[in-house]
């Protein structure tokens, strides 16, 4: 086989059988293939896109291509969850451990923010010595006695997709759906889960910016899914505004507790109940949404979901008091409230422009690799609908210093938009694709 | 500026702009842009093409990347001419010697063959001591003193090309008609004649597979011509069958020196006429082609034409000798007929399948820096139209051994359809695209 062949049949709009999908993925792990040459495969795929076989092809390519953990032959059933990203994105800090409350196992590797966009790593990091690099065998163990764990994405599984991953973002071949697809289906096959829920944002804070693209994203993955024998749903959820109040690391924590204590925002909070709810009928834990929904209320009543949340942290080496006591997170030193100008509803807030207003106030990263400031971030003080007076608090912006605090206002102000009738919000969980 | 912003912009179907175009291939050709970036554009340059002026911008970013000698500013009016390759095609070097004898200078750089189609190189190295490689003095001394000159490609000249073109065959990105154009076009520009001919082949023997393809080309190329200041016209010319009689080096040597003396065979020589008389219309040495096509008559009454192929040959160490007396070229050993197996006409020479062939018996090369055997190949005896009784002469192979040349046979025969009833051949010359 020549790699220049594949290259040609699928700029020509060919379909790749499944061979020549193993050959050229297993050929560029090993070095073998050239970058340029996927180089130039990859926008060939970005062209021409690929079918549903193809695309299960090449996850399953990329997950041979290192190891495979396989737990769902050591618990079963054993769910994951994956969200692609937004602002304020919290879920699964009290999705998984509301889950395990409720009997269902969650293995878990999840990654680290880049760009506007946080990531549940950076967020968990802010629990004194929580550490999420764990061996094969620390997972297993931790997910065996604990039912939950939540560990840093392990560069051993799919190692091609990181290669790939890596090169599609120096040449402009980061936005293809199959690719898009095949990249986060293999970390997760990978794992080996039995049930995988999927959680694809469209709008300005998400990386699919309209529901039509994430429909797609959602469809491809659901197909990966049933083609590879994982029981995969995806919800399409909005990510018009933030989710939650909370934006930045240790308030994003804080926002995770106060859903696990019933106290959380009413929209994250309806969306993690949903989607344990979910996750307990796809399991068949529950019969019907409704009895799945007072399974979960149960576990927030009894505190089952915030324990476990605490026990896995400890598990993982983190300081388990600062769950029980939010309070003890870092906190930033200086707490600085904007307030609003404008008598009115607020008609919209730019996720993306929050998610970069927070980044610059060190919470996020500009460039993989560099630190974050787990104390920085936003709180929300009024979401879109919500009527404000000239004057009311708008959002507590919490820096490193009053100035930088200060300088930050014109910006957020510019996030919002405003309107004299009152408005609905949108629905945030638009629909919900099962295979 | 950033590569792979430049990527995206054309992935997505905009514009480059001449800055941005003037960079890329500047970056690229020092090593700043690597090999995966510069795929991945080629790609999305197959993908959504280029504009004119893209396309006149990239050719001179490619120019501008070495060496320009500027030959017009010696010799004016000087011509160059190119043809887009196929079998049996020895147009160049007739063309040259013949326009050069008709008061034209002809500056001109050539290649060698690969895979099916022979190189103008190869063929002059058939005769003893010719030596294609010459300094810029060397070039333009003898294109002074000879008024034409037959040099190798020079690496100095357009070097991104070539850095281009070696990385364009291995990622799948050679068919665009932009990049093709511009590929060509570069070469011909950095050396700067002030008229240039073009001959593009469509056929199966050809590069370009339909007229309309080979229409698109040669209309990028005379715009290219027309935006960067050279009179440049584009002849489409059928490449269904092999152009000629003789296929491989020698042969074809001296075939162009039959042309010379009025004795080549009838489709060829005309074309090679015609050539000349385009240049002498285009260099405004004739007022019609029908005054043009006596002058060219004249060159070859007088012998003037052969001689100055003599000339340009010792010019560059080759053994003139060998020019009027073809004899003296060298001979492959064995000369075997292949005769007719059916009474008919001929209706079809698979020209790819004869290039193909031929290669088979040495005088072409599967991969680039392979030695070719100057003495091998084929002689077509009849062609489209001709009508052949069973047992008759159909072609002689010129091979290394006998059983060589008996091993072509049938594979020479699945070259040829025949017919019952005349076969009118179509015209050589499709039609003239001038600026």
């Amino acid at each position: 086989m020549q790699a220049v062949e594949l290259i040609r049949k699928k700029r020509d709009g060919g379909v790749l059988d499944t061979d020549e999908i193993n050959w050229l993925i297993e050929q560029y792990t090993q070095g073998a293939v050239p970058d340029y040459q996927m180089a130039a495969w990859l926008m060939a795929v970005c062209w021409r896109g690929m079918d549903a076989r193809e695309t299960r092809d090449l996850t399953m390519a990329m997950v041979h291509s290192g190891d495979e953990l396989h737990v769902r032959d050591i618990v079963s059933p054993v769910i994951d969850k994956h969200s692609t990203g937004g602002v304020g994105d919290k879920v699964t800090l009290a999705v998984a451990p509301l889950a395990a409350a409720c009997g269902i196992a969650v293995g878990k590797m999840t990654g680290r923010g880049l760009g506007h966009t946080g990531g549940t790593v950076d967020k968990l990091e802010s629990v004194q010595g929580f550490r999420p690099e764990l061996t094969r065998e620390e997972f297993i163990h931790i997910l065996k006695t604990e039912g939950v764990v939540l560990a840093g994405q392990s560069a051993d599984l799919a190692p091609a997709d990181g290669k790939m991953y890596a090169l599609r973002d120096v040449t402009g071949t980061v936005e293809s759906i199959p690719l898009i697809a095949a990249s986060i289906m293999s970390k997760k096959l990978a794992i080996g889960c039995s049930h995988l829920l999927l959680d694809v944002k469209f709008g300005s804070g998400a990386f699919m910016k309209t529901v039509e693209k994430a429909r797609e994203l959602a469809q491809a993955m659901v197909d990966i899914g049933r083609l590879a024998g994982i029981h995969t749903v995806a919800a399409l959820t909005s990510m018009e505004q933030p989710l939650g109040c909370a934006v930045g690391n240790a308030l994003e924590m804080m926002e995770a507790i106060a859903i696990l204590r019933g106290e959380g925002p009413e929209d994250v909070s309806e969306l993690c109940y949903h989607d344990v709810a979910e996750l307990l009928v796809m399991t068949g834990k529950a019969q019907t949404m409704d009895t799945a929904e007072q399974q979960v209320q149960q576990a927030i009543r009894s505190g089952a979901g915030l324990a476990k949340l605490a026990a896995v942290i400890a598990a993982q080496g983190g300081d388990a008091r600062q769950v029980e006591q939010p309070h003890l997170l870092p906190q930033a030193p200086y707490k600085v409230m904007l307030t609003s100008p404008h008598t009115g509803y607020i008609a919209a807030i730019d996720a993306e422009a929050i998610g970069l207003a927070s980044m610059r106030l060190g919470a996020g990263r500009f460039r993989k690799g560099e630190p974050v400031d787990h104390r920085t971030g936003l709180v929300l003080q009024a979401k879109v609908g919500a009527y404000r007076q000239a004057g009311e608090p708008l959002v507590e912006v919490h820096a490193r210093s009053e100035a930088e605090a200060r300088d930050l206002f014109e910006t957020l102000l510019a996030c919002y938009r405003w309107s004299d009738t009152p408005v609905q919000p949108g629905a945030l969980i638009h629909e919900v694709i099962r295979p």
